[in-house]
């Protein structure tokens, strides 16, 4: 961990911890904030409904991506620009933040404009070039860990943020490549207290794609929570059957609503608020 | 999944589950039930403080090795045959079952008469041959998973000891070797739902192996029983700094009260009885 | 494989293989063609010191980094803009053909004016929007495969090259991340023959990233040659004890040169051209 | 590497390399010794004309289980203890020497006595007590790299059998297990320079398992010639569609022959005996 020295993510001392307020939502120690929606935009209806349903459950901040980056240039690859219209319609609509991935450098300025929080993909975690553009901004930002990276690697990608002047940064582990298939990815529970005796910053977990498989995301998400973890990224579809993009790791609204009631409970239990 | 068809580790039906008893002490579904004790068996002293202290705080089964597998053959080996009185000494001064790890099919007919369980290490899971003589005998057996092995290879290797008639086997994650060095191994907590979900066989966590590291112990534990396993596997020790094995890894005796506590809060909440 | 259906990348038939033409060098089945460099350009010294040492000893194209992907950001950077007149002076002085990496969609149409061949590394094989717009572009691109990448994803990554227009992609095996660290990647060479049976497109290997380490380059050069690849893609630096990055994996002058004496002998026993 | 200083495996200086010699055949440094034949003995008939055929084609040492650790115990096991004959009549028929592999301590002093040397397979790597026995006896060992075993614990699996004083241990690269699944394994061909640096023992190459697909085992053969290997171990098969275990990568009789006479080629220019 010797390129963690001097570094602005490392830790001043054992107990600093950053939390990060957006608007009325904090995120940090001491709370378990959920962020719930979609893994692609794809119409009002499907936006609005996940979103009134994901508040009424307890999420505080809600995902949907309308830049996709799918592993064929064949796959539906979002709803592009004409997507940023269900940002607005959902801040209006309940009292949820708003988040959405960020693909290219030269959309940041612009997406920047229409939500409260800017996501950095597994994928363009190492995308450096991004990760300078998103520093430049006063969002706060959820950067994903790449599916091969230590986390010495993902902190010092972080790092290319803090050092152009954003420190509001949330790390989120969402499973690394292994040879288990069953899994879509082999969901690392101990980044979350790896990464908190190696820096001051939150990190939440996406069960969702830390698992691939819509039955373990329960499992995946109480395990996140006793582990330590700040919060989580969830998928959620009002009909998983039906979308456009990962529906068998999606939660239908039912099974979110029962999950956050089971979290509750934990997190009581944990001294988390919730 | 092939393979696990008309096996008899597969399930009958969504919702089998099997529980095994030893004496008076229960594993699987609807318990959580705690094996610790020492990676190797060291002196009667070690042995009895560490059994005291483990049954006070909860634990019911006392795990303790006199063969240990290590990576060079000049390191401790255990203390051998000569160990095994201390199985009857920890027998005779608590409640605590008593097992330990069996490395050569010539030893389990011998081992087997001074323990209640046999457990077999994840370098011996493809050992085959040891595999059919512990299904030979009726004593339980905790499967360990090997670092590289699938879910499938893992439930195929119980299937060994199934197949000779023993049915009570109780599978143990304990991490896989992924690129990351930061842990030792990188504990698969998913493996809990997806063991579950494949076969009706109890499944419970070893958070020392999983993580390789002290600090991390406790919340690997708390996920572990949160992911809905049915019980641990923790190394103890009552001076982990002189431990002649794994001491980096081991709880000390005080640790190991404070993790059960916060570990009995969590399972009141989970329905779980420990 | 089934996204690889209806791709351009895929193949019409067991012996389709496409050759790349780039002015007088020539890529692809039959051809040994090595492109040889330092990882940084660093200095003109430097520059024109390699490239004529490298265009002696037989290489055929020339690379060099302006634009330097690190870990850290507090790690050296490349030389930026101001490298670029590099380029023009090592086209100048030798006949070698030059290529050096992108990695930002804002700086292609600018670095495409200078040189022969563009690359995309490894880190960036899942940043689309660049693979887009070197897509746009006429030049061949070198990508690089990304170190978790399946074969699957590699070939789907450079279908969004082709899905632009652009043809001419030629694909490198740099190493995968394994558990192995004395290496500083696992280099695969089984990629030559899988994406050889995959699709029409030339592949090439780096035995510098691959291996990570000067004493094991000649071992990995050979066997990527018997492996069936189409050329290499090596770092060469006139003083690899005082290079900027990556001098631990750089040949020296002499190393190179001998180097690519025992690939002849050995090219010609495969009728490759070399 | 710091438990390698002081074994029997590491080097005195760096030219030092074990030559190991059985009967009239040498393996190590200079030579490229090929051994090949079935994974497992079927029948006279098959064990015969593989015999036949791969002494024929150039191999010194014959192949073949009669006891296969198989990841499903209702999977073909071998022929078991009535296989034994096999092996003196192909001793008898050829001048090849034989090679088997042994599963159980228990087994070792009978098998001994039927066969040259003796094979401990990827899975009992770590089994420690095989290890031992096989190093009480006078017989050659191949010992094959455990799928997830990195250098240092191979070449400390092997001080298990050096320390009991066998000293003729010829190490076998197989592959390892990553997340691409294409290939069976992904075959680590630097690990030849590695062990090579490290170790003064010979070390050959499984390009079957190493690939677990016929189409690649010529590739991955020469490759392994090239990287500096000092023979390999093939799996032949007169039938391989009707093989019993692993037909879908072994080489018929004629592709073997093929490709011996393509090595042939490589050896003379790389001043390998074959």
């Amino acid at each position: 961990m010797e390129k963690l020295k001097a570094t602005k993510v490392g830790k001043a001392n054992p107990e600093s911890y950053s939390r990060i307020r957006v608007k009325d939502v904090e995120i940090g120690e001491g709370h378990f904030t959920v962020t719930a929606g979609p893994c692609a935009l794809e119409s009002v209806e499907q936006a609005l409904a996940t979103a009134r349903a994901v508040e009424q459950a307890g999420a505080r901040i809600f995902r949907g991506s309308i830049f996709k980056p799918r592993t064929s240039p064949y796959s539906f690859q979002g709803l592009g620009r004409e997507g940023v219209d269900l940002f607005r319609l959902v801040q209006q609509e309940t009292h949820l933040l708003v988040e959405t991935e960020v693909l290219d450098p030269r959309h940041i300025e612009w997406v920047a404009e229409h939500v409260d929080l800017l996501r950095v993909g597994s994928r363009n975690m190492d995308n450096f070039e991004l990760l300078k553009e998103v520093g430049r901004t006063d969002l706060p930002v959820i950067l994903k860990r790449n599916m091969s990276a230590t986390y010495e690697e993902f902190l010092l990608a972080a790092e290319y943020i803090l050092a152009e002047g954003n420190e509001n940064v949330i790390l989120c582990e969402r499973g690394i490549r292994t040879f288990e298939t069953y899994t879509r990815n082999t969901l690392d529970l101990l980044a979350v207290p790896a990464i908190k005796e190696l820096s001051h910053l939150p990190i939440i977990v996406d069960p969702s794609h830390g698992s691939g498989r819509r039955s373990f995301v329960a499992s995946a998400s109480r395990a996140a929570l006793a582990a330590g973890a700040d919060g989580l990224l969830v998928e959620v579809h009002p009909e998983p059957e039906h979308a456009r993009s990962d529906g068998f790791q999606s939660l239908s609204l039912p099974e979110f609503e029962h999950l956050m009631n089971e979290l509750r409970r934990l997190a009581a239990v944990l001294d988390k608020k919730m």
